[in-house]
């Protein structure tokens, strides 16, 4: 394997771990990597957290740095933006900042080309020729250290969107001292996350520290000097409007795929948007790869398309993208678990498995356990709900979400126990880890899967 | 099922337990329990942490009272030894504490006699007519009880035997400030519950607040005015002697069954000296079943018998047995996984599955990780390391062992794995919840997977 020419478009999470597994693959390969930034790989998912102040510095968030690629003899082109793809000729067109042009042949192409936010149909938001100072999407490493400088104590800040992200700024904001307000143009929080009867009391909990607005639009900035001074925002039930004195604005509501030089390269785009690929990050035209939040891959349940939006699956596909380029094999599984996790304002979440919406079509039974986090007679235990859905029909584990201590680990209980196909009632026997200090003898985990047992077991005696 | 007479022989978590499952499948059998101590049920894992004030105070540990039995309706005896068994008439004699004598029918009898701690062969201890004052085993609120008395900044404690109740109380008395010594046979700590490479560390970190002499038997106890003074311990390598001056001597060398009364009744007794049971939970003793420290049950992954010592297992033992007697259904997975947890001096340990020992004859392949809690990015993360184990024929995962932050949630995944028969090349794709203050995108636990992996398939290669 000694011929091997990998370009790989973008050094994000996902191009840069396709370029190290396939250097880890082939020690002879030749790897390219062309990103339009002026950074190597970096954490996205820490910018929040550079904003609070959590890290230190903006460049902390550098995972690998040029010197890191450079040992790793992987040529990276930093501020240099592929602009064409030729796949009958396998090469790629690159400008670099100084206008001069990269012609680059490769025998495997791995895009990793990621998304951009997504805006509201606010007027003057963003786009024209002069943007309102204060006003920001978070999705790039010079966006974290612009919004730095608009932190000021006492000081209004609007976050719309109340998605993970939107309530990871809201929470770093409010650390800074800011007054918080979140607008949210769905009913409730985190809908994408978990169910409104886990939501619900986070949102009750979150409004003892920050101003939430849910079923509201954000239709309009005001702006003095250029400067943002509020925004407007409309109930959607009573169409009642209202002014939020805002001086920083952040815009978290959603992305959209970058797929422009993939379409052009004849990539097939699935109906979620995104470039289809299958378990080895393959595309439909033969030597691209493709990997991240440009792509869509099957759900594990029921096998229909979602849009990858999570780092660590990001991660995963690089690793069968960066390997199979170099001439290996990794298989990823039949489907992605969507396993995610968050904290915000001192709570935990986490889920796995599709949501109640992508399930509607089967018949589900669902189990729920608010438990303690130790033993009763231990003290210093804390709450933790567990929500789980099962097949009716087969009892086969789907979903879970949890709130409270260590949700993530216990939702990765329910992640292995969904990827091995099991049933509830093998599952809900799992001998779970107990010592006072640290866990029931019966976890929530398995409390919950009890729940959901018992009423099959009911459903199936009728 | 009106006719159903449930007498349970023992009212500890097993007993209780199965009297509450019992209740809760049959309304209205008639169902009695007979306990020798003066105690309901209470937790015995909880006692050192009486010794510690992490729990205030004794009776905090019971979980369920007088009061709670009596409105679930459960006849219970206090301060009522079970002296014989009518395995054929289905009667059992009892005598209560004023010498008189009790004589009950059963349809179902279930025993949860648990074990009684063992003495390491050293004269005068605990056994003679006047025992020495200072000297110990916890085994019972009562034992707990009067070692708070003995309590004593800067006095002198000494603990015989490192396993998981060795080291929690050896932490519990340096919390109170005592001069703590560990003195264990073996030439290293938790032998039974993580492999030398995992219990050095540990074994390393803890010498910083008290002393552990490994090697060593203890041999004498000396004493004034019957109180004691000094523990004589022995260099199993070099025979050299060393007093160890002691105020307070905590025996932890393990238990044996109770099996008296079970023997007499004709329940067969296996290979490791406790009561065959089978996933209900029955003896071979029609009629008859036994849950806890005075049983044995299959072992998941090679189907030997290992004795039950584990509160956890007690519990879902108890279950299957009080749901069984009252005439439902409950099944327990074929066999063990022995998941267990501790925490002392700060350090989080779990395991699941059969030790190095036990698999013996099985050809394995180790996978080990030393990781961090979070991102390498994020500060404050902790180490981990983890342990597993895979059959180098199937790939199939055996067991596993972890150090470290939420090591008790990250073994639960491991349990779940080991549960659905999962292998390696499976679970070491497992999509595990990464956020950047909670997790890194490829957590501890799939990375030592990894490891495994990669060593499998270079010998199928081979």
């Amino acid at each position: 394997m000694t011929d091997q020419d990998i370009v790989i478009i973008g050094c994000g999470a996902g191009g840069g771990t396709a370029a190290q597994f396939a250097r880890k693959t082939d020690r002879k390969a030749q790897i390219t990597i062309f990103e339009k930034g002026k950074y190597p790989q970096y954490s996205k998912c820490g910018l929040p957290y550079v904003i609070s102040g959590a890290i230190p510095k903006p460049s902390d968030l550098i995972e690998f740095n040029e010197e890191w690629f450079k040992k790793a003899r992987i040529d990276l082109h930093l501020n240099t933006t592929v602009e064409h793809i030729d796949h009958k000729k396998q090469v790629i067109t690159a400008k670099k900042q100084d206008g001069s042009v990269i012609k680059k042949p490769y025998t495997s192409l791995i895009i990793a080309t990621g998304a951009q936010p997504t805006l509201p149909p606010i007027e003057n938001i963003l786009k024209n020729e002069k943007p309102i100072n204060g006003v920001f999407t978070l999705r790039t490493l010079n966006d974290a250290e612009t919004i730095q400088s608009f932190i000021k104590k006492d000081s209004n800040a609007t976050v719309i969107g109340a998605g993970l992200i939107g309530m990871e700024m809201a929470d770093c904001l409010h650390t800074k001292e800011m007054n918080v307000t979140i607008v949210e143009a769905l009913p409730m929080i985190l809908a994408n996350t978990l169910d409104k009867e886990l939501s619900t009391p986070i949102q009750d909990k979150i409004k003892e520290n920050i101003s939430i607005y849910t079923d509201h639009l954000a239709i309009a900035i005001e702006s003095k000097d250029n400067n943002i001074t509020s925004l407007t925002i409309k109930d959607k039930s009573t169409n009642e409007t209202k002014k939020i004195p805002t001086d920083l604005l952040i815009i978290a509501t959603g992305t959209k795929p970058e797929i422009f030089l993939s379409q052009q390269a004849g990539c097939d785009i699935g109906e979620t948007g995104c470039i289809i690929v299958d378990n080895h990050s393959r595309t439909s035209v033969e030597n691209i790869y493709a990997v991240g939040d440009c792509t869509e891959f099957k759900e594990y349940i029921t096998k229909r398309p979602v849009r990858i939006g999570l780092g660590s699956i990001t991660v995963r596909q690089a690793i069968a993208a960066g390997i199979h380029a170099a001439g290996g094999t990794y298989t990823l599984p039949d489907g992605v678990l969507q396993t995610c996790t968050s904290e915000f304002f001192g709570i935990e979440i986490a889920s796995v498995g599709p949501s109640a919406t992508v399930l509607s079509d089967i018949e589900i039974i669902t189990g729920k356990h608010i438990g303690s986090s130790l033993p009763t007679y231990f003290p210093g235990g804390k709450p933790i709900t567990l929500k789980m859905m099962i097949n009716a029909k087969t009892g086969q584990i789907l979903s879970a979400q949890a709130v409270g201590v260590n949700a993530a680990q216990r939702i990765n209980t329910y992640a292995t126990a969904i990827l091995s196909n099991m049933t509830i009632e093998k599952f809900r026997k799992l001998e779970t880890a107990y010592a006072p200090p640290i866990a029931p003898t019966l976890d929530v985990v398995t409390l919950a899967a009890d729940i959901a047992a018992m009423k099959l077991d009911r459903k199936q005696r009728q």
